[in-house]
């Protein structure tokens, strides 16, 4: 908590100016989920056990099939570059120097060519938005195909845009949208989320996958039925999450939706939690409740801010340290074997 | 909260006087439950559902038998030339521009036909006081009916005035109540409120519903109890209030009453829900708990005292477009196919 | 809350000075139980019922036999003298002026006597402390059957002082405690309290009412096995207290304790609960929860700090009145027929 | 609460600097769970029981077999000599000066001989970390045989060293810690943590009981099946404890640890719990329920900071006396009689 107000201060502000600082700090409405993502994680209690040999400590998990060094993946990001001017690059470079699996943003300001020269042989997913114009769609996932992407990661929680008022009060105009705005005026992100498509539905899920001919992920599920319509619409993943709180102020913290979305299909399909994560000890606590793996987004974004591919590296080392002393501390040496035991209210 | 905290602060007093802005502002006691009416709705978490095709979105509802384009019903709210010079002109023109049933106050400052014909063909109600001299009541009622409002809304929650501390520390005196004071001199809250009738009883409503000609909405039900006895009276409607936080301090809020107020007579009467109404998505969880419609009072108020009719609209037209955003990420584009399933506990 | 911050800041401790503010205001340890007592208050809601004739009101309760106009009792309090020279008969003169029970402190700096004088018909209990010199108590008894007085109150939870930190700061001494120091020079709490008897049991209680001649009422029970063994030691009432929060620090409130007191001896003794009332709607909720009277005291003795005999007579009409209009409020003219429907939890 | 920030307060951080401040008042992470330590007594709220003779109170317990006059013990703690130039002989004379239990730390910067020398008669306990080096550990628990320490606590919770940012920032180097660094220049304590043995597990804890001819206390469990690996590990005690909140932030507070360990092995072995302890009723809950004694360390090291061994003392001498005075106002004059029943939740 007392990081994420840190973080998020007026330096940033100045840094990036106000609009991209409200873009990117800023959630919907009255900002109550915002905070209650931050807050849900330290309403969890760990519960450690002693006289572990922790002498060796694994990290990895297991994502769509493949051995992963450890659970912590760069979540999707729209509009980098009014980050940092490195942009994807650097929260790519970033990632690649941290073994972490990186996912890329259809609302990427940078191309998923360009971010996979940066990425080399590191593992990459694509995340989509399917556009009102499906062609932009269909024209992303192919451009990721290409480029080495292995998992398409469909956004389903943007039927709409999100009330967001530090938006309408900065007026904040989006530069070099590569998808959608590549060579125009900059356009409001009322202007670029009204290009969603609202009438997506499960329907919808298969075609894409079929498409794309990769694993697909559905981000953005909070209910344990429509976690149960994600697998038997083929969904080989499953993002637990509020989008951030960006979208519906008092929706519920991924990390709280989470334990009905385990005991509806846990063990069929992959889990990954993500919203107001900060801490090691927060990834620790997504993996007891159930979670395979853990999405980081602002906090990567804001070592993205202050210090380019570098700073984001940096966030992502201290996490992923965090993570590892978590495990020593908690008498678990291997982050797979972690389990509920080691959690309770608060 | 933050909200209200806002259209609540010093630049609405140095506007309306110190005397308005306590009498419409304040509440009973130490205001805790006019701070918990507000609150209680941050303490319900919604739960969206994903891959609806939303594109298109109906937010309407029936009310007494006629169908409603919306939920949002104008309160009543007495004296409202002290909030702004048009009165209850204004939010009726408000109410109208938006579609909103129009409820006018017993206590208002503008004759009911004045104010039906701002209104013109859009749906109103009329609320009704018994007051000692209930001659003032009846012909209230017969005003109402010749003026085409459509329901009789008698309040059941004010048999006395409610421990108001500001009214007392500001000495706010009332102009132009046109029904109990029309020509005379300001009197005060007190001595206009001594003039209800703290003998009203269960019998009288039927009295009332007979004299009156048109459906009866009874004002102020906290109890299922009581809800079962409004439905055996023969009330079309109950409005589940606490009045605004107006009456008696560390009252429950009217949403938290709601519940077991569904439980006891969901679907036999038509069921409003009010009290610190300020957000869309507070209106989507009043009806997922089970509500038909929702009043928003004080909220149109701030609306009118900064900015007259088109004031009062702009707040309208942002609830009914927060509430559309609502129904699109809540993945229920239908408002009377909310349910419970869209809100838990935070 | 607000109130009781509002009535025990600064400027009473400039009318007063800080020894004598600190010990009227203080509590014991890190005062978290002196805060519980006002806030439990808060955490009950209330329920109202509608529609009941309310246009008169009984406040009348029923204690130790005896017909009461309403069920506020002013609290025994030590050392009045200190709050204002009028002292006890200051608040004497106000309980008489309301019809409200008094009752007056083995811990007075005014005569049994005197205050009996300023009482006239008026009803009055005697509290008493059973000294180590236990001649002391015996006289005080005394005192108190010649004078009228018409039960004996006395206090169990005192064996020794509470951890007054604040005393220990301003080195608080009193003067004038009759009983105890009547003409020596001004002796500290610390000295005065250890004249109270640590080794009191329930065997001491027969034989102060035995000498007594008057019934016996219990002050500063908790705990409903302790109230089984009041009633087992005939006594006739018992005050749910835990002192005002003045002598063990994080004991739970008078108000949280009273309900399994009622379980357990409800019907069979007279039941007064204490602590934190500062509100007529605080009084309806301890009857509502089995209470037949509530005592009342910094709230009181604040008033009289203020002004007097005036000022402690205002704080009774206010929480009076406030009494009043809360029973109409709650739909239940008659305090006595106020039962646990009409509260809930916040 | 406000007595923990008091201590912690700039004045101990101008006095002993702020490298030792921040070692000395930090918790692991963000501190949550150091701030949950000291809030974790305040949830638990007493229930006392009137009209017990407490003219004579007992503080008595049993450890281990011997008699103790009461049950506060001065917990471990490392680099004494950093609070105050008397280190450790400062506590030690404390503790004897108030009959307190004395455990010394493996990290001391006195000699266990140098100690016991101060202690005199006095029980002495000896903290044992296992270090990479385990020749390290084995001479300092035949140190402390010869030096008649009379049980050996050792440390579970500690495989590698908290995440602890407050050291990070100051750059905290430690001197004279007489076991691992004698002569040398002063190192960080990252460096001192590394080391410690990540690698010990339930084999080693036989090891060194029979090394050490001693009975063997375990420090650092929180979940009650430890607690039963304990047991059968022939434990004779166990420490319930979260390393005073430096270890991993988020765990839960020894005192909310304590009830399911008792429901575990209570009556088994001795149980003791520390952590956030800071006033005389916290030591009666954790009595209350189940512990046989408590661990008290910041609170009595900051009185050693401020005031060398009559700090220390003018601490503990507080803590017992009001400890005494909870006993008489709880109607429990033998601390050995506290049960459940005298607690209950806030």
């Amino acid at each position: 908590m007392s990081d994420h107000e840190d973080v998020a201060s007026t330096d940033l502000e100045s840094l990036i100016g106000p609009g991209a600082f409200g873009y990117f700090a800023g959630g919907a409405g009255a900002e109550l989920t915002l905070r209650d993502n931050v807050e849900a994680w330290s309403r969890i209690a760990l519960h450690p056990r002693v006289l572990v040999d922790v002498s060796e400590r694994d990290l990895g998990t297991t994502l769509l099939g493949r051995h992963r060094p450890h659970p912590v993946v760069v979540a999707p990001m729209a509009y980098q570059r009014h980050a940092h001017d490195v942009g994807e690059r650097g929260t790519a470079a970033a990632a690649a120097a941290t073994d972490s699996l990186f996912v890329l943003s259809s609302q990427t300001t940078t191309s998923p060519a360009d971010v996979a020269d940066v990425l080399g042989e590191s593992d990459r997913w694509f995340q989509l938005y399917v556009f009102r114009d499906r062609a932009i769609s269909h024209d992303l996932v192919a451009q990721a195909r290409e480029s080495g992407y292995e998992a398409l990661v469909i956004t389903v929680d943007f039927p709409v845009a999100g009330w967001r008022e530090r938006d309408r009060r900065t007026g904040f105009r989006v530069e070099h949208p590569i998808a959608l705005n590549p060579s125009g005026p900059p356009l409001t992100t009322e202007q670029l989320f009204a290009m969603h498509d609202p009438s997506l539905t499960w329907d919808d899920i298969g075609e894409f996958a079929d498409a794309a001919g990769m694993p697909v992920v559905l981000k953005g599920v909070l209910r344990p039925d429509d976690a149960e319509r994600a697998v038997d619409a083929g969904a080989a993943g499953i993002v637990v999450s509020n989008h951030g709180g960006r979208q519906l102020d008092t929706t519920l913290a991924g990390i709280d939706a989470l334990p009905p979305v385990v005991d509806a299909v846990g063990g069929t399909v992959d889990l990954l939690v993500d919203g107001g994560v900060t801490r090691g000890w927060d990834v620790a606590k997504a993996l007891a409740l159930g979670a395979d793996a853990v999405m980081v987004g602002r906090h990567v974004l804001w070592g993205l801010a202050r210090g380019g591919a570098e700073g984001a590296e940096a966030v992502l080392r201290q996490l992923l340290a965090e993570l590892d002393s978590t495990l020593a501390l908690l008498g678990c040496p291997r982050a797979v074997d972690l389990d509920a035991s080691y959690v309770g209210r608060r």
